[in-house]
C-alpha cells in the first residue's frame, strides 16, 4: 500500500468547464491544520468569508454562506429551500444545467413550465415578458446566468428589469459566472443565487457559495412544510453560520473553507473589476487567436461568455482523439461537448487563475498543431 | 485585504467529537494540483478509493463511494435514496443522531415508529425483536452504530441476527464508529451504511463514504418515484463512480477525495484490526486516568465506545469555563454535550490519528490542572 498514485499525477493546465487552476495560496490554506467547526478562531474565519462572500455576490442585504456540496449542491439548496409541492416555477432554458434546474424542480414536486432556447443561443427577454403577462403567477422563475454547456451568456440584467415588479422569486445560477463577469444581486433583485468554487474563483470544487434575499428568507420562514432535506434546509444552516450561539448542524468542512477563504481574498484583492476585465482580455487573445487557425465559435459574439469558449470542431476532426492530445502530450484539458452538442463543440475555460495571456497562447499553441497534424 | 486569520490559526489538540487530528500526509494530499473530474487519472484514484472504501466497509459485494458532503449528507443519501412516501420506517434511538434520523426520514414522508432509549444507554435488541413480531413489516430499519452525542455503542451485531431473516433493509450509521471500531457490512447483513472523513478516518470533514447492499440497489432501482435529491441521487452517481464510460453528474470535489485516498492509506496500512486494538488501549488509558482523578464516566463499562467518551461533569464545576480554560490555556478541544446531557457531560474523542498515549496523557493532565482549581 502507498499513496503513489498521488505522487504520479501530472500537472495538467486546466482549461476546460472547471475546475480551473488553483493558485499556490489556496493550495496551501488547504493544507492549514484542521480546527474544530465551532472553535472560536474557525467561527470568525466564518464571519470573515460571509462577509467577503457579500462583497462579491454585491449583496446589501440578504445572507451569503457557502453551503457543504459543490456548486450541483448550490442549485439543489435554493429549489429545495424555495419550492413546495404545487408551487408553479418557470425555467428559462438553453442547455444542461437549465435542464437540470427542470428536474431538480420536478422531483420536489414544482409545476414546471419552461421557456426553451436552442443550445449556443440565449434566452429572449421579450418572451418572458409575454410569459408572465399570460400565465397564472408563478413562485419561482429561474434562468443559468452563465450557460457552461454552450457558452452562452443570458440576459441577466433584462431578465431582472422584466422581473422587477413581479411578485415572483428571481433565482440566478451563477456556478460560472460569480468572479468572473458582473454579478449584482442587489441591483438586479436576484432572490436566490448559487455559485461554485471551481470556477472563477479557483479554489476546488466541493463547496457552493449561495444567496437568499430577505424576500426570499421570508419565503423560506413562511413554508408551510419543513424543507424535504435536513442536510440542506437553510433555515437550520443560519443559525450556524449566524447569531449569537451557533448551533452545531453539520460538521462544516474545515480545510475547503480555508481554501475559499484564501481564494476570495485573491478574488478580492485583485478587485470584481479587475478580474472581469481579465477575463475579457483572455477571452478576446483566445477568439482572436483561434480565429486565426481558422476556428469558429458556436456563440454569437455578443452573447458570448469570456470564461467559457465554445469552440466548433471542424469537419474531418475527431474530437476525442484532438483532447487525448492535447492532455498527453501538451498537459492541457479541454472540456467535450455535452447532449445535443457532443461531438460537435469543444469548451475551453478562461475561468479565474486560468485566465492570463501565457495560458491562452499554450491552448492556442497546442490547438494550431494539433488541427493542423 | 490578507489572509492572515489564516496564519494566526492556534494549532489545537482536537479530542472533541470530531474533526480529529489530522496527518500530515493527508494535509500535505490536500494541496496536490488539482485535476479534472473526467481526467484519467483522476478515474483511476477514483476507482482506488472505491476499493479502499471496500476493505474499510468489509464489502464483498454491493457499491461504496465517497459522496460529496459531510457524513450528515451521507445520512441524507441513505434515506433519500432509499425512502418513498409511505414506507415504514422504524428508528432504534437513544440520541442526536438518532433523533436526526427521525427528522430526515419524517421530511421524506416516510411514516417513522422508534423505539426509545434513555441518552446513555443503549437500545436493546429483545425491543426490536418484539416490535417486528407485533408490527407490519418495515422498508428499514434504522439505528446509529456509534452515538456520538453519549459515546454508546448500540448492538450492531446483534440487531443484525435478528434482522437476519427480515426482509426489511438494514441502516446503520457508522459516522463514528468506521475506521475505530469493527464495522462488517457482509457478516452483519447491512443494507446501507454511512461514515464521514473527521472522525475515525482522520481527514478533514466534507466527504460521506457510503455503502449500499445489492439488496438496497436493487430497491433503488426498483423506486416508482425518482429521488427527490438530484445532488445525492446514488443511481446518477453510480454512472460517474463505475462502469465503462464515466458519465458527468456533478464536479467532484477533486482535493478532497486528494485527502481520503491518502488518510485511507493510513488506516489500511496501519491494519483495521491494528487501528481498533489502538483505539481500544487509548480509551482504557483515558478511563483508567479519569479514574484516577475521580472522573466518572456517563455509559456503563459494557457500552462505551473506544472513540467518544462521555465524562460527567463533577458537581460545582463551571464545564463551559473549563473547556474554555482547556482550549486557551492548554490548546485542547474537547466537546461539550448536547440536548439532555448539555452542561452535564464533557465529550472526549479518541479518534483516529488523535487516539495515542501522548495526547491521552495530555488531555489528563490539562483536566487534572483544571479541575482540581
Amino acid at each position: 500500500m502507498s499513496t503513489e498514485l498521488l505522487h504520479d499525477l501530472d500537472e495538467v493546465l486546466l482549461m476546460g468547464p472547471g475546475p480551473s487552476m488553483v493558485p499556490e495560496s489556496v493550495l496551501k490554506a488547504l493544507a492549514t491544520p484542521t480546527l474544530g467547526h465551532l472553535d472560536p478562531q474557525f467561527i470568525e474565519l466564518m464571519d470573515e468569508i460571509q462577509s467577503m462572500l457579500r462583497d462579491l455576490f454585491r449583496a446589501e442585504s440578504g445572507l451569503c454562506l457557502p453551503l457543504s456540496g459543490t456548486g450541483s449542491a448550490g442549485m439543489e439548496a435554493t429549489f429545495v429551500n424555495l419550492i413546495e409541492p404545487g408551487d408553479r416555477v418557470l425555467i428559462l432554458k438553453n442547455g444542461v444545467f437549465g435542464n437540470r434546474m427542470e428536474d431538480v424542480a420536478g422531483r420536489l414536486q414544482a409545476e414546471v413550465e419552461t421557456l426553451d432556447y436552442e443550445w449556443g443561443t440565449p434566452v429572449v427577454p421579450q418572451d418572458l415578458r409575454e410569459k408572465l403577462a399570460s400565465s397564472a403567477p408563478y413562485k419561482i422563475v429561474a434562468m443559468v446566468h452563465a450557460e457552461t454547456s454552450t457558452g452562452v451568456a443570458n440576459p441577466a440584467e433584462e431578465v431582472a428589469e422584466i422581473l422587477r415588479d413581479n411578485p415572483a422569486l428571481y433565482l440566478l445560477d451563477c456556478v460560472t459566472s460569480l468572479g468572473g463577469m458582473n454579478v449584482d444581486v442587489t441591483e438586479w433583485g436576484v432572490d436566490a443565487a448559487y455559485s461554485g468554487t471551481q470556477k472563477c474563483l479557483s479554489c476546488p470544487p466541493g463547496l457552493a457559495p449561495v444567496f437568499f434575499s430577505d424576500k426570499a428568507v421570508d419565503a423560506l420562514r413562511s413554508r408551510q412544510s419543513k424543507v424535504p432535506n435536513w442536510y440542506l434546509d437553510v433555515t437550520m444552516l443560519l443559525s450556524y453560520w449566524s447569531g449569537e450561539k451557533r448551533v452545531y448542524h453539520h460538521t462544516a468542512p474545515i480545510n475547503m473553507l480555508y481554501g475559499l477563504y484564501a481564494a476570495l481574498d485573491l478574488v478580492l484583492t485583485e478587485g470584481l473589476d479587475a478580474s472581469f476585465a481579465r477575463h475579457r482580455a483572455a477571452h478576446r487573445q483566445l477568439v482572436n487567436g483561434l480565429d486565426a487557425i481558422d476556428l469558429q465559435m458556436l456563440v454569437e459574439e455578443k452573447s458570448r461568455l469570456p470564461m467559457l469558449n465554445a469552440v466548433v470542431v471542424p469537419e474531418g476532426i475527431d474530437e476525442a482523439a484532438l483532447r487525448k492530445r492535447l492532455r498527453q502530450e501538451f498537459l492541457i484539458e479541454i472540456g467535450a461537448g455535452l447532449g445535443p452538442l457532443a461531438g460537435k463543440i469543444w469548451r475551453i475555460g478562461l475561468m479565474g487563475h486560468t485566465a492570463n495571456p501565457e495560458n491562452v497562447d499554450r491552448v492556442l499553441e497546442a490547438l494550431e498543431k494539433s488541427v493542423s497534424e
